[in-house]
């Protein structure tokens, strides 16, 4: 059995049904090696492990999948054993995963199954967006009335450890009456102030917060400004309602970039991952190739216009798609770095015209070794000069076509507050295509009888 | 003047030269305001800003921008200032900004200028691979010997508070006479200890550390599966060199998801920002598109060798291009979900078969759809169905082709030890068009009487 994949021991042992066996086995794996396993089940199997071991290893192997995997599997599972599973998880990863259900009716059932005292919450902290304070911060924090004394506050630190173990206790909060938050102590400070002292009086007081519904720039750059490990979240009437730790900011951070790369590739609608039900995956990657292909056939028309010029002279149809293809790679070049820029706050779209006129320059010089390279190849192949220069030239000025409009559109549909990520592909493509097969084509048929 | 950008301003202050009211200015901007400002200006203004302003105004500067940027700023200036900054500088902030200094010469000019207290630890920092724990961890960590007194350990503490500023303790560590590490004591089980108790007897001591080896996925294991908001790093001696903490990992994880972004869109060498010198920006984005064009016109060659097909049937022109771009359409959205299965841990190199079958299906049922798509306009611009049929075909069979291709060269090559982000598209791109093109023309070569 030394050579089987963890994937078929783990059926063996779902097919053998010990629960113990199976928990011990779950247990073994490393947490990438899990995942993989994991996400090689098929909906059956699955039900049937989550049938055998108990929610809390069931919650333990969930938390340590990526939040999409461990939705999956939630999904999976019918609504009763959901609950007994979301509930053991800390209350940021039951949030994490219930907004990656992809069905809105899953996951209300879903809460509808949890304890009453669990739901009131998970609905409260569901209603923030994702990648604003409200939604990435963790409510685990602990605070304290004003005139409460320095010893009072440890003690109670020391008596319920336990229950606080989950607790980033590095800081505790101050607060009023009301739950409005007054100011900040750090443990340390804790530690080296005579216990009857009022915590009021030793707390650091100028605080820096933040709302619930600032976003995920606000936050990187309180972030980058300051040393702190974590920020206190506020509500909306100025009561603390949770921390946004440092880490938990990078990794959303993170998480944002690997959305970038996958909207700007065609994957849309959220994370794909290969253990999704196959219509899913279909139907999401169809609704971005349904548009492009429109797009596509849009721009070729153009050929189509011009179907003289290319039946007289017929290596023109060799070199258009290298024309449509070399202009797409150079201005999506563009379109990385203006993305780049605008995640990290150095372009906004009143540069645009700064973008352009450094884009152009840039696209000059690419565009001339390009021109010349591949006009020097259609050149040698037919023999022809002005089919050189036609090629050639189509491709300069194409190239610092597709560099301009790469740079400017993510600027563009930013201030339109559209996702640049997600947009810029698809039209960087239509217009560099069409812009090139109009020039390579018009330029073609004014000098025609020279290149015939 | 309320009309004017504050990079007008800025220049307006540098000309002024009165350097209390440039640094209070500058002081003013927020983080992201002062990134796009500095992006603007040219080399010559940063070298009168960076000589009027002091080094510690200017680290705290280079601090709030990316590591990019900050390091072009430190390359902008002579070896001496450059040195005065770094200094100013976090150790691991100095780091990460030498390490992205375009030129060894200027690191080394700079290193060469900074105390020599500071000199060897950087030198030895700078040996660690970038995305290593090594390269990624925190030196300022706080260790004490076994024996030493819990009391004592309170009392340094309470001491060099001052000191020990931007230490994160949290948690403090338990070495032995070597260096090597014993075990880790929370700062809370310090505050509830007695005093005359040995370190080493209240240690914790079995205990998760890291080699300064460990790659970026090992620690994103290691902080999945525990809770730690940190882990000791030990040099190969096994004594402790530091602390990897779970942000600075989320923030390596981040950087590697936007790397891959950037080079999926042929943005190669290390990330390009617009106010980095002309010439390089050209230069890298050239070296990626000069490969490219040569790929291209590999794959465009197909077209050549049907060139009496094309001339038959001139509509062919116009729809090569469309299924060039379509199958790589596909055969990206395959490549983006499978880079992110890798970075996730749910793909290696053994599951391609598995992939193919997946994808395959997938690419069964879009390539339906679009074939039918783009056959039926074929078929209603020249009303010919076997046209329909060659086009439709094609793009039916390539989009199963692009997708398969496209799910497992990122699984090859990261089996090859090659960089799937950087690599796949071109080679895809290549296969796809060259199938394509082949399909195409082969199918209306053989069907030639019925379409022409």
């Amino acid at each position: 059995m030394s050579q089987d994949t963890p994937w078929k021991i783990l059926l063996e042992h779902v097919e053998a049904g010990d629960p113990v066996e199976l928990e011990h086995y779950i247990g073994t794996l490393a947490p990438s090696e899990r995942a993989r396993t994991f996400a090689r089940l098929d909906r059956e199997a699955i039900d049937r492990i989550f049938e055998l071991i108990s929610p809390d290893q069931a919650a333990e192997i969930i938390q340590d999948l990526s939040d999409e995997q461990g939705a999956g599997l939630i999904e999976a599972m019918n609504h009763e054993t959901a609950a007994d599973v979301v509930e053991m998880l800390p209350i940021n990863d039951q949030i994490d995963i219930l907004n990656e259900i992809s069905s809105d009716d899953a996951t209300q059932a879903i809460i509808a199954n949890l304890p009453l005292k669990d739901r009131k919450e998970v609905r409260q902290l569901l209603k923030y967006e994702e990648d604003t304070a409200g939604g990435i911060m963790n409510t685990a924090v602990l605070s304290y009335p004003e005139n409460m004394k320095v010893g009072d506050v440890l003690d109670d630190l020391r008596e319920n450890r336990e229950q606080y173990g989950e607790y980033d206790i590095q800081y505790v909060y101050v607060v009023d009456r009301d739950g409005c938050l007054r100011g900040v102590l750090p443990l340390r400070t804790l530690v080296w102030t005579p216990r009857d002292t009022p915590v009021g009086k030793v707390m650091k007081g100028e605080l820096t917060m933040v709302s619930v519904d600032a976003d995920l720039d606000e936050l990187l750059d309180l972030f980058e400004t300051h040393e702190f490990l974590g920020i206190p979240v506020i509500d909306r009437k100025g009561r603390l309602a949770g921390v946004a730790l440092r880490y938990e900011v990078m990794e959303a951070v993170g998480e944002r970039e690997a959305d970038n790369y996958l909207k700007s590739s065609g994957i849309v609608g959220g994370e794909e991952l290969r253990s999704m039900p196959l219509l899913v995956r279909s139907k999401r990657r169809l609704s971005w190739l349904s548009i492009n292909i429109l797009l596509n056939i849009a721009a070729a028309s153009v050929i189509a216009m011009y179907q003289d010029t290319v039946s007289a002279v017929i290596a023109l149809a060799v070199f258009l798609p290298i024309i449509s293809d070399m202009s797409g790679c150079s201005g999506n070049q563009a379109v990385a770095v203006s993305i780049r820029e605008i995640t990290l706050g150095i372009s906004k779209p009143t540069d645009i015209i700064n973008v352009i006129l450094k884009e152009s320059i840039v696209g000059l010089i690419n565009g001339t070794v390009l021109g010349i390279l591949l006009g020097g190849v259609a050149f040698l192949w037919k023999g022809n000069f002005y089919l050189g220069l036609v090629i050639g030239g189509a491709l300069l000025f194409n190239t610092i076509i597709a560099v301009c409009i790469g740079g400017t559109i993510p600027l563009v549909l930013q201030k339109w507050g559209k996702d640049p990520a997600l947009a810029s592909g698809p039209i960087l493509t239509t217009v560099t295509d069409m812009c090139g097969f109009l020039l390579t084509l018009g330029f073609a048929t004014s000098l025609l009888s020279l290149i015939h």
